[in-house]
């Protein structure tokens, strides 16, 4: 069952990428309003592949947004373990269209990449689950796992309406694993496992002092500038030496790193050289006492993304703003809770604020943190599906970045989210000229293939 | 003689009033290029006013702006003093036009006021001097002293052209005392002498990160962000519970105030309540062992005025901006030098800075403080001309603002500058509605008159 399968993903390489360069083709920027149509477009054909792969029960669920596309295949009986698979069939926008090399809704092959917005994030990588299950159906008529597949028109924007379908859907999406290819290897010859993702608390300060603008000629000295006493509370957010944060209470739930996680770390080649030249700084810098990935990945972060306000414009002008406002961002990691850091900020804050000015602090946004068990057999399955497709052993790290839909099937569903993904790190994710690498294509095909085959076989 | 010039002046009223709105109906506002040909009559207007007068060597020349007007009349003999006065005929901009209740060029009188921009600031105040000058003239033909006249067309914007004139003109200028009617009194019953303004040191700021903008998920926590560093850098400016400027040497030139200043200043009902009321703070904070009065004038400041860059929108995105920015500035006292400031600025924020960036630090803006010795004659006399014509002692403060010809008339010139000025808090300096108090207009009339005789009799 399995040779045939991969005989047939094998022989099937061109249908393949032809299949996946139509769908390429439907400009599905889940954003954009005028996009609606193509947003349906792109939705009934992902209905239409899953019926042509053998799914069964496919459906096109209208949501408040963009519709959920589902389907599935549950013949391989009650002790056969059930895999619930996720995709986002929305893209990006384009812009800056002028320096896309070839149009970004005319999938084009040049050498080994094949260039198109969503070929890699995730149109790519959601076809690809869907052609491992084809080869399967295809050839013996039946997948060697009960199989579910969910593929979303939000993930870009978001993700606002799927969090209640995965809440109310709890029976239908009961299953053993979650299976996520919408992440990256660190080179085509070296997979990569994600087994967990940072939270997010985003928090917006606002200052107020004097009720209109004052001309610091007449009042400078006599009154507090908001912006003084703003710049002066954010910089005790942070300690100027260890960089760590200085919130009273904020790392009381951290998780610390063990010794085999430590080791796992230790062998993803993201050291400070590596980042310096990823990113065109002078010199890393972090958290005092861990490396470089523990910092991008396990420690969580406080970033200061702007201060709104006040007098912005080339030149020169000599005011008191009467207010003073920052956006600031803290990643999570586990077992953070986003509302109580919030509240831990809102307070810390308050306390540093001198009675001359107003305090405001909103919250913006809140997401948690994930951590998938990476001794899970459902993730251990994957190692070795990676190293059948790949012949290599992947390395593991958790990302840095945030990815709510994590938790809102841990939660929900409470079974292990496996992040396995195919793009590379110069695919041009949500920039110009995004592209997905053949190769990883095909042998993604061959991993996911695999996968379905350790998993039904344990 | 004396007496002669008051009656003119009593008598004449209506027709000084007529005149000055002939004058505020020239829209003569310096920063928009479309009023250049406004420019070039408002200071054909004031030529022929001097003519008017009796004044002689009536000039109007030509900048690379807007032209200055000059005219003299100097047949007061080699024993009697001269005096250079400055006014400027150029306003301000109406925006925001809405809220004029009248036309901010259609001068109208309403109670004891007339409204018209450029009321108080400066042709009101310019005209008043010329009008004491005439009433002189007009009915003895002569003045107590020798008379020189500069009014400039560029004030409103920084005073571009001036600064080379009055060095170039050294001779052509000379005097015995430099008056200055382009300020106010506390009330209509309190006049002021301001014996001193503030210098400014304007400040840019600009750290460096990442060679781009960075997503704070993959790189938060392995990257110094530049806002993050910015904030820390500019929270050492200044001490937040004493508010003093933690610049090193920053103080090392600043003149201590004496008792009998100290005293002078005690009587300026300018406390913190006033403060508080005045501009709507919570409560009114400033360097401590000082009084409100004291720190708006006397002490020096530093203010943010804005921190450029970053991401400032609504909502919410996770950015690691490549730069961050801030505009600072700082008010300074006798006897800081604004360069020297500059350099102690830049060379304590670079020894403050990691090296996990670069900061940049530039020059925006240069001004000398100044200060004029309230015990001189000069000074003595406006005092003397404000009780007869006020009926009041005028209190003494030093300006918070900054008036850089202030410092370019002492420096070149070698004299003392009186700056006595009619206009009144409420008058709407700059901003919509502005006025000039009609008593206070011929009182200042009969008070500059007053100043030339007791300037003639010294």
């Amino acid at each position: 069952m399995l040779d045939l399968a991969l005989a047939y993903s094998n022989a099937r390489r061109e249908e393949n990428l032809a299949a996946l360069s139509e769908f390429l083709r439907i400009p599905s920027v889940s954003t954009l309003p005028e996009h609606a149509p193509d947003m349906q477009r792109a939705a009934q054909w992902m209905a239409a592949a899953m019926r042509a792969a053998g799914l069964t029960g496919i459906e096109i669920v209208p949501t408040a947004g963009h519709p959920l596309v589902y389907g599935e295949w549950l013949e391989a009986g009650p002790d056969a373990p059930t895999l619930l698979a996720y995709g986002h069939y929305d893209v990006q926008p384009v812009d800056p269209i002028d320096e896309w090399r070839t149009p970004p809704f005319e999938p084009t092959v040049s050498g080994e990449n094949l260039f198109a917005r969503g070929s890699s994030d995730d149109k790519g990588q959601a076809f690809l689950v869907l052609a491992a299950a084809a080869a399967y159906l295809q050839t013996s008529g039946r997948l060697p796992i009960n199989f579910k597949f969910m593929v979303e028109g939000e993930e870009e924007i978001s993700s606002p309406s799927i969090p209640a379908y995965i809440a109310e859907w709890q029976e239908r999406l009961a299953c053993d694993a979650v299976l996520i290819c919408d992440s990256g290897m660190l080179d085509p010859q070296t997979p990569l496992i994600v087994y967990g993702t940072r939270g997010l608390t985003y928090m917006e300060v606002i200052v107020r002092g004097p009720a209109v603008d004052l001309h610091s000629g007449t009042f400078g000295g006599a009154v507090d500038n908001p912006f003084n006493v703003l710049t002066r509370l954010l910089a005790q957010l942070q300690d100027g030496e260890t960089r760590q944060i200085r919130i009273p209470g904020f790392y009381d739930r951290v998780q610390a790193l063990d010794d085999e996680e430590h080791t796992l770390l230790a062998q993803i080649p993201l050291g400070d050289q590596v980042i310096q030249h990823l990113t065109g700084v002078r010199a890393a810098a972090g958290e005092a006492g861990y490396t470089s990935v523990e910092r991008a990945s396990t420690r969580p972060t406080l970033d200061i993304h702007g201060v709104p306000g006040g007098f912005t414009a080339p030149g020169k002008k000599t005011v008191i703003p009467a207010r003073a406002a920052a956006k600031v961002s803290m990643r999570l990691v586990p077992n953070q809770d986003p509302q109580e850091i919030a509240e831990l900020f809102s307070r810390y804050l308050h306390s540093l604020a001198p009675t001359t000015v107003t305090v405001e602090v909103n919250t913006l946004g809140l997401a948690k943190p994930s951590m998938v068990d990476f001794r899970d057999p459902a993730i251990q399955a994957a190692a070795q599906a990676f190293q059948r497709g790949f012949g290599a052993q992947p390395l593991y790290m958790r990302m840095g970045g945030t990815l709510p839909i994590v938790t809102d099937f841990q939660d929900s569903l409470g079974v292990p989210v496996v992040m396995m993904g195919f793009g590379l790190p110069d695919d041009n994710l949500h920039a110009p000229n995004e592209k997905f690498h053949l190769p990883n294509f095909y042998r993604g095909i061959d991993t996911v293939i695999h996968y379905f085959s350790l998993l039904g076989a344990a």
